[in-house]
């Protein structure tokens, strides 16, 4: 269900005591049926409210959320209200272990003992001293509140699903059962949301990744390791080389580096003590020196920037790649792009002067605007990330209040919808970071353009200006696409596999009527072979199913377009091409036409 | 100097004695110099001879190999007879002691217990219980022979270089110093042998990779990793892109894999065990799995394969992919591309039937002949390896006839120059290695077609057969260029650097004749937009530079096409495009000429 809240940002006061009075009265429901549960915590989160429970040696399935649900709706019905009373802590520390709840006790000893319960969700404490509690019909719960005043109020639920959850987040603690809900105000908010997750759970890019054939995942190769078919390897390249052709056209100039390094690389640049966990460390048996993946490709690509002597003349230097970068996340999403092992970057840094500075971001302002307007994920929005007054941020302050102006500036000049936010900056510079918003209304991250007056120097890079004296560049990060599998992920989803024509692995399907005229067939393949000499990716369907086994074919895998082949295309007539409906209506042409159009639509992204 | 043989191959048996003898007349004239110096072994080899010396505590330089020259020809010149003795091994083995040459008593020792002295280039037994010997003069070895009569007899000959070299290639054993000499029959041939290794030094990729500023190494990175300019990443992409045309034209699609994967996956294929050393492990500190680098791609690219199920129709599925793969190798020649640990494969695979092997080779052949036609490659060379009665070969002995009987008549059909070698199959299918001879004759092993009757059973590949059985394919592994790293440091010292038009890093320079001049800039500007916008690699050299230093700097880069642009042509006059020396004579031609030559020559590689 994550991501699917973005239309619901800026939940509301009332909203949120709504979901968490349901969170309660789901509590109360779980305790009138489950007299021995023992309860974690349980708070309203963005699209409704959960609560961790155990119900000891007994573990709940989701056809026993029916039954709850009818308690709670008993409970609403009687209107219940919630009353505050207020306890000390060791008054409350009886009271737990009274009613024994032992996850409640751990949590005010906590609270007693270290004046913190690092559990952030849940928000219960007044003062130190003394603690508040809500009382709902038989159920008493410890909670800080707010609550809605009776049980009457709350607005529409449903309960979703039940998982595991560890207590606390740790594994090594107790595993309880979490029960998530969804709530809204009204009825049609309710049925709105449920809607749009019915919609998000069709265009699921693992279900849309199998059934358009685009990648897979092996255990002989592990978790976290797409591969890519052919038909999903057309997609990934076409991304990737509309994000290189943008860039060109931006003066970029490509390189390529390999996947690993010596460790070094990293303790100089400062990432070894950054990337920790994540790093994969390689091990060599031949050579005494530690290597490591690479998780990112600043660093060596300032190797390729300091392999020779450069002047002002040259600046700015601007490099892209794409290429593959290892992370050794936690496979939390298995079967999907969205969190990988294996992302490949479309990485861009430039090496610039200070004074370059807002024409380099102004230049890939300009290359994130066209990349997602083309793509169709309109509504773009951009974080301008600023360092606040703390000293964790690197460099000389009049360089970051110069380069903030810079790129306040740029975003509006260049009529970005953005919003700053202080303190929210990379320790080594200011940052840009581009939300977009999908089809079905979900914000994701996606481009970024990073600021960095620290790293040049770490690797003594340098120019010789006009005065013959040597210079630090800045350095400027920059991914288009970003994580190209991740991209993926988003872009499956939003488009619903209906891809645009320019990167449709298919662009044409042609159809024959009959599968045993020697004619029909040699005037298809002719073609079929135009077609591919234009670079137009078409295929033949000359299997021996029916015609309409054949369209409909076509239409499961979303292809942009099909033409039917049979007597009257052979005789001279037009060819009749279907066309994928988010495209347009049906058109009649020539096979010149038909030629021209798809190549043309290709080579501009038109469509 | 390894390579630079490939003329002298098929040594005479005359030429080999020349060569031997003369290791023998060089250890004699040591022996004058350095009378306490201790021999190991000398043979003949394939452009001359060595002999590896252990000087004792002294070791000598390349300044003292003229001094051991001039003794040479004083032994030459006074033609002294070989003369032959024998002796039993324990007598030999007393004379080794008693003249106390350390490692002859060593070998004789060796020979007299496992009956083998495990020194492949020696050959000095005539059977186990006698040796022969050769005396020249006072130094006297312990030798099989056959050698001249009198050491007036050896042809022309240059001692070359003094290297270290372990005691019979252990690094556990003491350090020897080799001493190599070049020999030839005649003088012209030495004298033709080292204008050619000059010529091999011009052109020397590392040399030349740093001139044309095409990669760099760091020493953060690590050795045996290239890193690639803007320049040398061109000239790897339009390589690489060659491929990617030809193969696709020949059915093949791409598709996309990791650069790790667990284990498990060369457990199943069988890799675990061969690639041993050289395979990098990678260690996940998040997950349990072990996971490795890949050295290759195969295993990849079968979990694709085996994705989803597949009919007799489909067959052959013919991937393709361009990609690094990474092997732990002894960085022997550093600095260069010949030997890295980071192997970009043009890497291709085929699943077929049987039926379809000779199509599918036939297929490959073409690509493989096209490719090295147009990179000027042309005498290509194929070696037919094929099993022997041995049992180390894996599958059926009548698919490996039926197969061995189909890639000789592809060969033969199709007018390759090759030659068959029993024995020298892979131990999993017979295949062809196909060898190239660059432009100062030199002979390079290149492109490789490999079939595979093991690794499908292996991995339990599988399609459904027109009686709907179940049948496994076969595999054919191919690269067309092989490793691009390798490739390249082939093709740099073959093209000395001159790319071909439609590879060139720059393909045209514009150059001024003033830079002061307004219009002539804007007119420059505009041709510069004019030549980019057709996809053509132009730079505008507008430096503070005389016109002179320009056309020498363009000329330096080896640069195909250059312009000089001043009043005449601003005026509206022709261009007279300046063209490198290999690619013929200047030609003056209009602006819009220009463009459409380049991009013609570009797009269908006529240069």
């Amino acid at each position: 269900m994550k991501g699917i809240y973005a239309k619901m940002e800026g939940m509301n006061e009332n909203l949120e005591k709504m979901r968490h009075s349901l969170a309660h009265i789901m509590a109360a429901a779980v305790q009138k049926n489950w007299p021995a549960a023992q309860f974690g915590i349980g708070p309203a989160i963005e699209n409704g409210f959960y609560y961790d429970i155990d119900f000891g040696k007994e573990k709940i399935s989701e056809s026993e959320l029916k039954k709850i649900e009818k308690t709670m709706r008993e409970i609403i019905n009687a209107k219940q209200p919630f009353v505050r009373s207020e306890m000390s802590i060791d008054e409350a520390i009886d009271w737990a272990k009274t009613t024994k709840q032992s996850y409640k006790v751990e949590l005010l000893e906590d609270l007693k003992n270290k004046g913190t319960t690092s559990v952030k969700e849940e928000d219960f404490v007044d003062g130190v001293n003394e603690v508040s509690f809500y009382q709902l019909g038989d159920f008493k719960d410890l909670c800080r509140g707010p609550h809605l005043e009776n049980s009457g109020q709350v607005g529409a639920f449903k309960l979703m699903q039940v998982s595991g959850a560890y207590w606390r987040g740790n594994e090594k603690n107790p595993m309880m059962q979490r029960i998530y809900g969804v709530a809204f105000e009204t009825k049609e908010g309710l049925a709105e949301y449920l809607e749009l997750l019915a919609e998000a759970k069709k265009r699921d890019h693992r279900k849309l990744g199998k059934e358009l054939d685009l990648f897979t995942f092996s255990d002989l190769v592990g978790a976290g390791l797409p591969m890519f078919t052919p038909r999903g390897t057309i997609l990934r390249d076409k991304l990737a080389e509309y994000s290189v052709d943008l860039r060109k056209n931006a003066g970029f100039e490509l390189v390529w580096t390999p996947h690993i390094t010596k460790t070094e690389l990293y303790k100089t640049s400062g990432h070894w003590d950054k990337f920790g966990e994540e790093l994969f460390l390689v091990q060599s048996k031949v050579s005494g020196d530690q290597f490591a993946l690479k998780p990112m490709n600043c660093p060596h690509h300032t190797q390729i920037f300091a392999s020779r002597p450069h002047t002002y003349r040259e600046m700015p230097v601007r490099y892209m790649e794409v290429t593959t970068d290892y992370r050794d996340e936690k496979t939390g999403e298995l079967g999907g792009l969205t969190r990988v092992r294996s992302l490949t970057q479309d990485d861009s840094h430039v090496f610039c002067r200070k004074e370059q500075i807002k024409d380099e971001i102004r230049n890939l302002v300009d290359v994130v605007k066209n990349l997602y307007e083309t793509v169709g994920l309109h509504e773009l929005r951009a974080r301008l990330s600023y360092c606040d007054g703390s000293d964790k941020y690197l460099g000389e302050k009049q360089v970051w209040a110069f380069a903030q102006e810079q790129i306040r500036e740029v975003a509006a000049e260049n009529g970005l919808d953005f919003f700053e936010a202080e303190g929210e900056a990379a320790f080594y510079g200011p940052k840009i970071d581009f939300m977009a918003r999908d089809a079905i209304g979900r914000e994701h991250q996606v481009a970024t353009i990073q600021l960095d007056f620290v790293m040049p120097g770490r690797f003594g890079l340098e120019f010789v200006n006009e005065k013959g004296e040597k210079e630090t560049p800045v350095m400027i990060h920059h991914a288009t696409l970003g994580s190209i599998e991740r991209f993926l992920s988003v872009f499956i989803e939003h488009t619903a596999g209906r891809f645009p024509v320019w990167c449709a692995p298919e662009q044409v399907r042609l159809i024959l009527v009959k599968n045993d005229d020697e004619k029909l067939i040699k005037f298809a393949e002719k073609l079929h072979e135009q077609l591919s000499s234009a670079g137009i990716r078409a295929e033949l369907d000359d299997s021996g199913d029916s015609v309409g086994k054949k369209i409909r074919s076509a239409e499961t895998k979303k292809l942009p377009y099909s033409v039917v082949l049979g007597e009257k295309e052979l005789a001279g007539g037009k060819l009749l091409l279907r066309i994928r409906a988010d495209l347009g209506e049906g058109a009649e042409l020539t096979a010149q036409e038909l030629v021209e159009r798809i190549a043309d639509e290709s080579q501009n992204r038109t469509r």
